[in-house]
């Protein structure tokens, strides 16, 4: 496999013009990955690989099963293992072993829904803290140029739609990551696993945007890295505003120059330039 | 609610021509499902309201704890429950109890990543029979007019992107099913389902069209349901394609008249006209 993501060239036969010609196709790369908390499983998700520590980071503090302050001494592949690649094992500072709720170790949580493993539907609500009223706010003119700069950062490969990708910026529009995944929720996962390796959670003064919809799992993880804004150039869902509204976070939907549609919290976008 | 899936309309702000102004917006209805066979959890998955009972059988036909074979004797609601729509009691003819695989019971496994709830990497793979070489073909003209037949069978609303599709099509292109769901796995078990409890299965001589991406799982759902050729308008993955060659089931991607890529098992396309 190549570096970002993208298999070896498979003939296949493509239909175009009226002839069905021999081609060589290029697909995104799809593998499950098994996160391990030293020798617990927490969760397997099909994800694309490549930036697997930031997806086991990033999954870990989404689901609340590590925090913001906690630090990851190590990562690990097993020593002996079928598809030891398709395995993530973490070490937390200190042995720290967290105390993974009910509902956490019976799960077999996944990042590409986000709600897998959850015993019940009263478990699923997960605990963050509400986002703070607070004076970050970005203007039209910015939040219209996101998405042209989130695909300068993607790959070629990318646009074809192969792929979903995940990108945080900060007031002025610059991109501070964008990450691509063939699941969406992993390219949020992989983001914010970044910042938290990085030190750089919460992302208070940031702006996550997604290639795909806006689901009620994409505000959980924009709120687990205390991000206030979420764009999305496709549909929210009904459980990602009601969400977005009690949890004081901006959710923009449609996010496609020159128009897009707001749900909540308008106050953080600069109406008047 | 209504009927259709879409949510009370909401007021939200939508810039347009310049003007940021107050509308009316439908957000696609996104609510949690928890499928319980008798008093055992099995999955809980986010999907959009609506044909539960569809919903669960194919869930459960797709993840090989129920069987084709098998007979549903009821659906029920829990009698006391916080949000009892969001919960769907199965209960198997005969009282019969069926023995989860210790993947299947300590994970909640759920259909909107379809492998969630899995142990481990290795427990991944489900297994079905392969399928059968037999002469169910389908020529390309009929094969391009699926995807309009498809939109022709969903509402207004799905065609503005906020709900994925999945739809049985017979040999000269006529449906036997079209379903929508938030989640492209959702509306492929709704789909599934409803064959099941109408006792179609398998469905060899049918060909599924999903609006998403043909992922590893859909592959699988497919497989479950005995179909031999699978359709998507968007990409396939890498491990979509693999898991199609070894299973003999046909893989088209991009679907998009008049173009399409065929993956896998180019003989049931009819080339000549």
């Amino acid at each position: 496999m190549k570096e970002d993501g993208i298999g070896p060239g498979q003939i296949i036969r493509r239909q175009h013009n009226g002839e069905l010609e021999y081609d060589r196709d290029e697909l995104t790369v799809e593998e499950p990955l098994e996160i391990r908390i030293r020798d617990e499983t927490v969760a397997t998700t099909m994800r694309t690989p490549g930036h697997d520590e930031e997806l086991a980071a990033g999954f870990l503090v989404s689901e609340a099963i590590v925090w913001p302050v906690d630090k990851i001494e190590r990562f690990s592949r097993p020593k002996t293992a079928l598809n030891r690649d398709n395995v993530m094992i973490v070490n937390l500072a200190g042995g720290k072993k967290p105390s993974l709720r009910s509902s956490q170790r019976f799960g077999t949580v996944s990042s590409s829904c986000g709600l897998c493993g959850k015993k019940s539907v009263e478990a699923m609500r997960q605990t963050f803290a509400r986002i703070k009223a607070n004076s970050f706010r970005i203007d039209i003119e910015t939040l219209l140029s996101l998405p042209e700069r989130m695909r300068a950062n993607q790959s070629d490969f990318a646009r074809t739609g192969g792929i979903h990708a995940a990108g945080i910026f900060g007031r002025s529009g610059q991109p501070l990551i964008v990450r691509e995944d063939i699941g969406r929720h992993n390219a949020v996962d992989k983001a914010i696993g970044w910042a938290f390796l990085d030190r750089k959670l919460p992302l208070d003064r940031h702006l996550l945007l997604v290639s795909g919809r806006a689901s009620f799992e994409i505000m959980q993880k924009a709120l687990a890295g205390g991000i206030p804004i979420v764009a999305s150039v496709s549909a929210p869902s009904s459980l990602a505003m009601e969400f977005a509204r009690a949890n004081n976070q901006t959710l923009i939907g449609f996010l496609r120059p020159p128009s897009f549609n707001i749900y909540s919290h308008v106050e953080r976008v600069i109406l008047e330039s």
